[in-house]
């Protein structure tokens, strides 16, 4: 089968159309011809040699998928060729074929095209999973969403303008934020300013309940301060760098908490977890409308190396997603 | 009513035991006459000056007593004159009469007395609330306790006990390393030394499932170095310091969770439902003889200059006492 393969790490042009095995299913898995597959930043570190796939997974970068089954293991009870399916993937996205557990696959709900679909299981699991299950954001709270632009931050803002709790969402781009804006996101705050004044202005002083942060360091120190009590700070990218002076009297005052997390090294049994709940909780707002991925550009697999390019140029509002 | 007092902020000396209004319950409240008030670390932080009473409380420094009913409000349907309680009071518990909403006030089990009371409330209410509620540590699970020989801390290790999980301490004084040995400590390790790979070899590699932090900063670094993968991490108090480096990426690839915590600003409800949690929970390991607090000195209130001067010089091993 073809697959986008990183023969060396480096820049973008690293990136070949390649040959890759075809993946055979084992008793519980199912193989997925992909029509669609998201770029998510965790590709971009792992083309540059930052970060290794975990123990087991493909070489081949690519975390989420889309398309339809293919082939079933013998104990597989829940789909059968011809079902239109979702998911993440520890590695292996940017591929014709993809082999999951059937547990960890997820419909694509009726009349959202396998395109759309690419660009959904990573953004949206990431931001259900961190602000809902993990964070637990409640009906009127406020949601500080860092990269609202962002494909994790535009998933964000529609949850939790579906969940009824405000949102407040930072961008170093003017022109994200009107973006986001005109999603529905409650108030937009450019990164680079004193946001953790405004946050706390806005909020009659009280802060924010849920901070989701796709940005890391340089926001510490603000991110504490625009905190309310009891709130929950859910780390889930670091691209403004790794390291910061947290101030832990700050944190206990607060009684405020910060979680790490990541999905892709999680087992699967988590992940299956997650995409029952996920299919409960979050898959009919696909169909009422109430969600709607933010898609900024598609790609045809071999321009794999452009999709990097303008993901590390932040030049996306939304997702990029490549179709074979 | 007699009540220890702070004329002014400074060293030991400047607690003098003087006189203050008695205080008249409200409905729902009770006035406990006192016998034993325990002392705490955030008291000789009041004492200098840096740890203000929330507002409304009393000026009158002390977390928690131990005593007998005297008189009651008009609804209070709990407790009536002759009932023996404990409890924790954002301020005030150094003086004769303290008054508690009814649902704050635990019931002192049968069989302990008064004075063995003064130094339950706040040490393992704090260690049940951070390590059960908030981190919640399973049977089976490693707890890492800083400053095993503090109140917090010989509270932590006897409920780690009683709930089935293993207890790794450490204290930079040997000898509280013995007596907490003697007390089902699992592992005592020297504070100053690389616990944190004593900490990974004794787990197998996987590092400690909560942490019961009472030390601070000089730890961070290490602390994220020896929590598990799922780690929990509660921050008690930061005698040692209250800033210093985190490592975000580190965080999040072990999808750690830091919680600051504090039980003083919390309010009258959330205390409420702490107390009867406690009750229900808790109590009974007083009575079967699994809890029993490490109580290091008793002094007359008079004297609370000593107790204070004792726990600066961090010569006790658990809790120091006032009595009236």
């Amino acid at each position: 089968m073809r697959a986008v393969l990183i023969p060396e790490f480096g820049e973008p042009d690293v990136l070949r159309l390649g040959t890759a095995c075809d993946p055979r299913p084992g008793p519980r898995e199912v193989v997925v011809r992909v029509r669609a597959s998201g770029v998510n930043r965790a590709d971009v570190l792992q083309r540059r040699g930052l970060y290794p796939p975990p123990p087991g997974a493909s070489e081949v970068p690519g975390l989420e998928f889309a398309g339809i089954v293919e082939d079933v293991g013998g104990a597989v009870s829940r789909w059968g060729p011809g079902d239109r399916v979702m998911g993440i993937v520890a590695g292996g996205g940017y591929a014709e074929r993809v082999v999951v557990d059937e547990r960890v696959a997820v419909a694509i709900p009726a009349g959202v095209d396998t395109t759309t679909a690419g660009a959904i299981p990573e953004v949206y699991m990431t931001a259900y999973d961190a602000v809902f299950r993990q964070a637990a954001l409640e009906r009127g709270e406020t949601l500080l969403i860092h990269a609202v632009g962002s494909g994790v931050g535009t998933a964000a803002l529609q949850l939790a303008r579906r969940a009824g709790a405000r949102s407040i969402g930072t961008s170093r781009t003017a022109s994200k934020l009107e973006r986001a804006a005109a999603m529905g996101l409650g108030l937009g705050l450019p990164g680079g300013d004193a946001w953790d004044e405004a946050v706390r202005n806005t909020t009659g002083g009280r802060g924010a309940d849920v901070i989701l942060d796709l940005v890391g360091a340089p926001y510490l120190a603000r991110n504490q301060a625009a905190i309310a009590v009891g709130g929950r700070h859910v780390v889930v990218g670091v691209p403004g760098g790794s390291r910061a002076e947290l101030d832990l009297r700050s944190l206990m005052a607060r009684r405020a908490r910060i979680f790490g997390t990541v999905l892709r090294a999680r087992s699967v049994e988590e992940k299956a977890d997650l995409a029952r709940e996920f299919t409960e909780s979050v898959l009919s707002g696909f169909v009422d409308g109430a969600l709607e991925p933010a898609i900024d550009r598609v790609f045809p697999a071999a321009c794999a190396a452009d999709a990097h390019r303008r993901m590390e140029q932040n030049r996306n509002f939304g997702k990029l997603v490549l179709v074979w």
